[in-house]
């Protein structure tokens, strides 16, 4: 997805965010706005917004010196969810169809994402999400390829989030390799995240090399980029990435809440929609 | 009201929005927003965020070459609520209280303010707040000063709130003198707009000399300075002089609905309070 103009005061919103969360003094945060305005003369529209993410929370760092202001947020997010693990399981169990039960719980746990929406109650997302109507819907197709399939590729988005995807790898039962980001970026999962969560435990976690807030392939591993254009079934999660391969034609499920109105139009949805979109035709 | 760190995200979305309403190419608007990104350096936070407003407003004019880009829509929401005028006066008709009713009318047109929120229903927006309890309610104050007083000196907002003004100043029978941008300015009321309501028949029309989204004082002329001062019942309406007069010691009434999070921060009230404060102690 291109860089629409909505999208730089949104940028100019999650500097100010990421700089609160990074530093507390008012002059600093002032420094942080003045140096990404600066930036905006040089964003290139046609590129995606997480790669423009990438250059302003690099900034960030730059200017605080804070390589991964996230860090309490993402370990926070984390033990909240893993402390809820027994409650999914249930609803799993008490659902008429387990598997699009895990799908759903997985895009709610999309709705915990630091870098669009600070405020949010997870159990009330969740409960939201579990009896909200897709926006788009190819949940059948879903099924039909997860049946045929013998390798998932998922890519994690944050590390709230990866918790309920583990959830869903339990049930879907296929071999995952599970992709996660080369180093922090905003609450996305990395390495560290993944083991914390024990991910590891049930898939081949990756990194693919992506240090953007989302899979811009150009900023991948080889090792990644080999697997992504082998694989027969990939996973995507989130708004991030589905910036990053909204125009690649592959085999990609896209699992996300459309947060923003600029993702919405993009996908001819209402904001807060959610989506299980299968991008291949 | 000082700038917060909050206004610069709201100076970007404002220049978006400028942008848009002014020409239609995106290259134009981005080249705005890389301008305004490039002011944000040199906005000090211990202005007002009019001031900066204005730098914003007069560079979106300078890349443009389009003085007034809200003339349309400024002529559209006077016309609007001039067709509506039958209706408003039998709300004031059939209320208890004719003097509040015409206050609540003028709250009301407050809401139709483009520089904040171009999403509105005026007729819907009338209606909720004819009922809304107020979040700071010094009616008694202004019922009672109003009796006392022989002339008022009443600050101008937006051009389709100041024919509910005209209401209001009917309703309150009193002298007085109303004053207006020097110069387009968004959607505020400028000397043309003033006259194409009507309000030199009923008022006194003097430019305050402020070419700010607000009643800027370093920027007023003498004129008004002089009447400002003297002045023992003041009404200012709307965010923009309410940001500009919240620290000067005066009769102020202000008149707003607290549109942003920053000024419902400041004011100690919720977003979309309705306030009727008196300044002076």
């Amino acid at each position: 997805m291109k860089t629409y103009l909505e999208c730089i005061p949104c940028f100019m919103n999650q500097a100010l965010r990421a700089g609160k969360i990074a530093v507390s003094d008012e002059e600093t945060i002032k420094l942080i706005l003045s140096e990404v305005g600066k930036m905006i003369v040089d964003i290139p529209m046609e590129n995606t917004p997480p790669e423009t993410g990438k250059l302003i929370y690099e900034k960030i760092s730059e200017i605080t010196g804070i390589k991964d202001p996230y860090k309490k947020i993402k370990n926070d997010n984390m033990n909240e969810v893993i402390s809820m693990i027994p409650k999914l399981r249930e609803i799993i169990d008490n659902s008429s169809d387990r598997l699009l039960a895990a799908v759903r719980l997985s895009i709610a746990g999309n709705v915990i994402d630091l870098g669009v929406n600070r405020d949010f109650n997870i159990l009330q997302a969740i409960q939201e999400i579990m009896t909200q109507k897709f926006a788009i819907n190819d949940y059948e197709i879903f099924r039909k390829k997860l049946s045929e399939t013998d390798e998932i590729l998922f890519l994690g988005d944050n590390s709230g989030e990866s918790v309920f995807d583990k959830i869903l790898i339990e049930e879907m039962g296929k071999k995952v390799v599970y992709a996660v980001k080369e180093q922090p970026i905003i609450n996305d999962t990395t390495m560290i995240e993944a083991k914390y969560i024990g991910l590891d435990k049930i898939a081949t976690i990756i990194s693919s090399g992506s240090t953007a807030p989302g899979t811009i392939m150009k900023l991948c591993n080889e090792d990644f980029k080999m697997r992504f254009n082998k694989s027969k079934f990939i996973i995507s999660k989130g708004q991030g990435n589905f910036e990053g391969l909204s125009n690649f034609d592959a085999p990609i499920f896209f699992l996300l809440r459309a947060k923003c109105p600029v993702i919405s139009r993009d996908l001819c949805v209402d904001v807060d929609s959610i989506i299980l979109k299968y991008q291949r035709r």
